[in-house]
């Protein structure tokens, strides 16, 4: 199809955003579904963002300096989609923005970043992205601290996002916000898309909030920007936001969503939704676009962006000679950077790190507090904190240094009482590349951070959290702070890898297999109280953890047992207890100790079966936790001591009485099946 | 023991102040843990807020016009336990006091509702009661708009909240108070204990927010207080709160944590744990107390109470003396108030509601408008809506009204895009009494919901969750918008009644279900997407929904079947399908809907043998959700068409293809079994 003439002399600018525009509205209208307002109400800036700001370099996408572009508001997707094509990023082609939306076609319906090369992070979830921004403004400023030399600026990237009246009315949003300003992340910038538009109508209807109030309260730089679609205004406030210090930025931008839209501009109806070849043929009218070209990209736009990748690629060439220089001036910093990059785990790790003697009680978060100082000194791109928690959940680490404004090179984060943005911070961390983020706090907050913690497992990026007070057995804090239910919930989620170790000494392999495991988020459950430290050299070694399950004890080896118990974290050994006492009266009995389901079922047939013969029907299951999911191990003829209900205030020691988590109870219920 | 002269002499209000004071250090010095600081740093206000504020009677603690008082700071729980028992609320003895933290005192760590009358709301979790305040307020403001006249102020009623700088850092508060300055909740009003402490440290160390530039920015009045001990300036800034229209009022005291312990005050370790006997006498000291008195309640103290007690008496009497003209004037209104306190619903609600004729395929977010429609003439104590998707989640009864500024008469909320916030108010309502609440969203946003949902089902308040969009079926939106865990997440809460109909006629009386469950929230999860409705003269009735779990068809009545099939909500028919083929092979199959396990599981042994007999041990379930869980109803010999990873983005029915949700998918397994 030949070209209007018209394109000859309309505006690069103009032709671009119209492409951009164009684009989205054909792509959903193919697909029957998706969202073209955003795109349509942000092209404008993201125009002026990608071809002005932007530093990345599409030719190589994992180009560790470049900036970071989040699109919190996901459901915009289509503007993400046409600006990594335009850009010439491989995992765009054309043909693929042609199937929106489709099985296996890289271009979802919601960003996600294991899809689609370019995609910083997978947002969709309103308010995540707000977050994952933060982490990843922190990740760059503790790289800057880490690398930079005062002849060498290796690290100085930005973080860009674009977030919608639906992200700032999220409770994420005023989190990671006020946690940003505190830390004063001046390469921070958001763009306010404030369309005053949301799904059941005018924002207005449920939302009035003064913005530049509410971010003047967290110590933002807060611009106004009153037409959004104005270029030069959007440049000289990004120009503006890029050279403020100590600050995050906000623009807030109104714009008019859909615009171009004869019709459905700066309407409800424009959010989402194909328009119909009717209004999307009216759209491409007014835009001055053929109504009967569908995906047309102009020849001068396709040209527009052959020299910008040559900017783009000589961005990195000289980023590249910089690197080659300080290589050859630092070389140890320069082999810290690929072992970073490469979050290069010692192989020997386990060597390392801590042991505990045996009979000597210990609480699972103090030798977890142990094993992670020794962590630290092996792991240098692993950084952390806790929301609030860490005098209790043992996780800060004095000879590191906290991370604070201006103090970047600490490795301590204080997220304060904000589980929420601390989830989202360490998923922005894990983002980022060449870091491992780790977020600590009481288990039964993890309610606060689910969404970060899903996202995270979709996405497949590395994140620690670490979750200490991780049952009933937090005692005197009640219900309210009582886990029961959580670590059923956390093994429900698709590639989570969930540890309850059984005792100190498994608590460090439990940080070995954390580490290791980068391909999604990791979660340590930990125990408030003391329990005890087994002997090793008289039941199974703590190294088994790495296998998820195995059998601690067998009171007549090599015979297959009557009857198994099967137990996790601090009620292993109440099965041991009473396996003890059932080997007494001579049966022939098996201890299981599971702390990782999701470890174990990654193992062998045949190493299951060895370990839970599936001719063994009398099993026992023992843990302080909701009985739910525990009959996958114990069937129909099996029992289970567990929780079906709340826990209680009280001295944990009586809170397990009332529970039954004794061994006197433990022994009665295996006793029943016998 | 007898008291000190100086008692004779010092100032009533000191006297109150030093007795909570030391009432809350004894108690946590007996319990050995727990929290002095909040208390202590408390004290003064609570005293202005509960001697010359409150309405409330302690004789009658459900007079349900009383003002509403929330520590959202829960873990200062001795502030409340000593002013309840001061005040002469039965449920809080002294001896109960003594038993601070212990098991069945009455007197948890946190405050819980169920467990103390006169625990308005239960707290703990930091952030919930900033939203709980909110939704009380929404409450109140409906109770006057519905039932007060020009002649009569029935309701009038204020709510206060406690809330502390973790409360403020959290992501809850700004979508509650966001929400109640849009709404102009003028009675609500937030007392800050600004005392700059946490946990870790100073909250300088990770909080920097401007507070009154935040709550400006959120339509809020803001009151300075700089010393938030002066009872005087306390006095003045509540008449101040009480006198203004139409904004809610954040009241910012600044405070000394642990106030009078000579050593701890104004420090972070004055937050929790018991002092020492050392610095329990010092403070005692300090505070003009004798030394070796414990839990000493002075003679003038105990007096005051009694006339207090005597004025709060007569505010009730003179409330009760109004309420019987009103009756007398308004015999139908004062009839509804009585049917709105019993939370009545109608013994044949079922018969009116809609049916739904079969063949018809309808996706059950649809039916479920239409019965809510329904059932909004019936109950018109319930209120709700949704955060921002009510166009999708089908909430939105428009003969109802919204409830907005001003218009306190409307019955569908619009939450914005805040669905913690919507958690946080649907559990105040339930609190607040006389009222049930709803909240909708699409299912797989429960994760930014959890917290309220677990509290309500812990303090056993109703709540009703319509979530739509239930599964991967949620097609082209793509896993960041498909649940699959999450009934799996939900169920296993103590005391959340999940319920996922099979078919329109289901979803009527999950609705029914929904409403007689008045002991803890109840989750409805419904399709996106169409689904046949059974032709109910051919299986078993919809009513068995009422059952939990039935016997839909069986292929062969009467005879022991070979094989079951277990399905909910939209794989149901895909079970029926199967068994329908199985069936022209000549088997003996049946099917099973069990729209709702927790109901299920709560019926007669007997019950759930005639539906799972135990000898069948040849199962499949069916369901779009993960398969964890779901162990307990096919055992070891049993299969599973369920989900073991994440969704695509897709058309959903190629999403149902590709993940084997298809008649042939489910009798290739089940004749795997056979």
């Amino acid at each position: 199809m030949s070209e209007p003439a018209s394109f000859a002399t309309e505006s690069i600018d103009r032709l671009v955003v119209n492409t951009i525009k164009t684009l989205t509205i054909d792509a959903v209208e193919k697909a029957k579904s998706g969202h073209c307002g955003l795109p349509m109400g942000c092209a404008d800036f993201s125009f002026v963002l990608w071809t002005k700001f932007l530093d990345i370099n599409p030719a190589n996408p994992k180009w560790h300096a470049r900036d970071r572009f989040v699109l919190s508001a996901g459901h915009g997707s289509m503007l993400i989609y046409s600006w990594l094509h335009l850009a010439g990023f491989e995992s765009v082609t054309l043909d693929k923005i042609k199937n929106f939306r489709q099985a296996h076609s890289g271009t979802p319906g919601h960003p996600e970043s294991h899809e689609t090369l370019g995609v910083e992070v997978t947002t969709g979830p309103l308010g995540q992205g707000t977050g994952n921004s933060v982490g990843l403004a922190i990740a760059s400023k503790y790289y800057a601290a880490t690398f930079n030399t005062p002849d060498f600026t290796l690290v100085d990237n930005k973080v860009y996002a674009i977030v919608s009246d639906g992200d700032l009315q999220e409770g994420i949003s005023h989190e990671a916000a006020s946690l940003a300003g505190h830390l004063g992340l001046d390469n921070l910038v958001w763009f306010y898309d404030d369309n005053e538009v949301s799904i059941e109508g005018k924002t207005s209807l449920s939302y009035s909030d003064n913005v530049p109030a509410r971010f003047q309260g967290y110590n933002w730089h807060v611009i106004d920007l009153p037409d959004g679609h104005d270029h030069k205004a959007i440049e000289t406030a990004l120009t503006e936001a890029k050279s403020i210090k100590g600050k995050p930025t906000i623009i807030i931008g109104r714009t008019v969503i859909g615009q171009g839209s004869p019709k459905l501009q700066g309407q409800p109806k424009a959010h989402s939704d194909a328009f119909g070849p009717a209004e999307v043929a009216a759209t491409k009218k007014n835009l001055g676009w053929p109504e009967d070209a569908d995906f047309l990209i102009p020849a001068r736009v396709t040209e527009f962006f052959a020299e910008k990748r040559k900017e783009w690629a000589a961005k990195e060439a000289a980023w590249n000679a910089t690197f080659a220089e300080y290589s050859a001036k630092y070389p140890e910093k320069a082999a810290l950077w690929d072992k970073f990059l490469k979050l290069e785990i010692p192989a020997d790790l386990a060597r390392k790190l801590p042991t505990f003697p045996a009979g000597k009680a210990a609480a699972t978060r103090n030798s977890g507090g142990d094993v992670l100082k020794a962590v630290f000194a092996e792991v240098p791109f692993l950084i952390g904190g806790s929301a609030d928690l860490a005098p209790s959940t043992k996780t800060w680490i004095k000879e590191y240094g906290s991370f604070l404004k201006g103090e970047y090179a600490g490795r301590n984060l204080h997220f304060g009482i904000r589980e929420h943005a601390m989830g989202t911070v360490v998923a922005g961390i894990g983002y980022y590349g060449g870091l491992i983020g780790f977020g600590s706090t009481f288990f039964v907050f993890t309610d606060y951070m689910r969404p970060p913690i899903r996202l995270g497992a979709l996405s497949s990026i590395p994140g620690i959290y670490v979750f200490t007070h991780d049952s009933i057995f937090v005692g005197e804090d009640g219900p309210t702070h009582e886990p029961v239910e959580h670590l059923a919930t956390l093994r429900a989620i698709p590639n989570v890898m969930v540890i309850r170790p059984s005792d100190a000494n498994e608590s460090a392999y439990a940080w070995v297999a954390a580490l290791n495991h980068k391909t999604g988020p990791t979660v340590l459950a930990l125990t408030r109280q003391n329990i005890p430290t087994f002997d090793r050299t008289k039941v199974a070694g703590a190294e088994n953890l790495l296998k998820g399950g195995y059998v601690l004890w067998d009171s007549k080896p090599g015979t297959t047992p009557e009857l198994i118990l099967i137990g996790t974290g601090s009620e292993v050994h109440l099965a041991l207890g009473a396996a003890e006492k059932l080997a007494e009266e001579g049966k022939a009995v098996r201890v299981v100790a599971l702390p990782s389901w999701d470890i174990y079922e990654a193992q062998t047939a045949e190493y299951k079966e060895s370990v839970l013969p599936a001719a063994v029907t009398k099993r026992v299951a023992v843990e302080a936790g909701i009985t739910f999911g525990w009959e996958r191990y114990t069937g129909f003829a099996g029992k289970t001591v567990t929780m079906s209900t709340f826990g209680m205030s009280a001295p944990y020691e009586k809170v397990a009485e009332e529970f039954g988590f004794t061994v006197d109870n433990v022994l009665a219920t295996a006793k029943s099946l016998l």
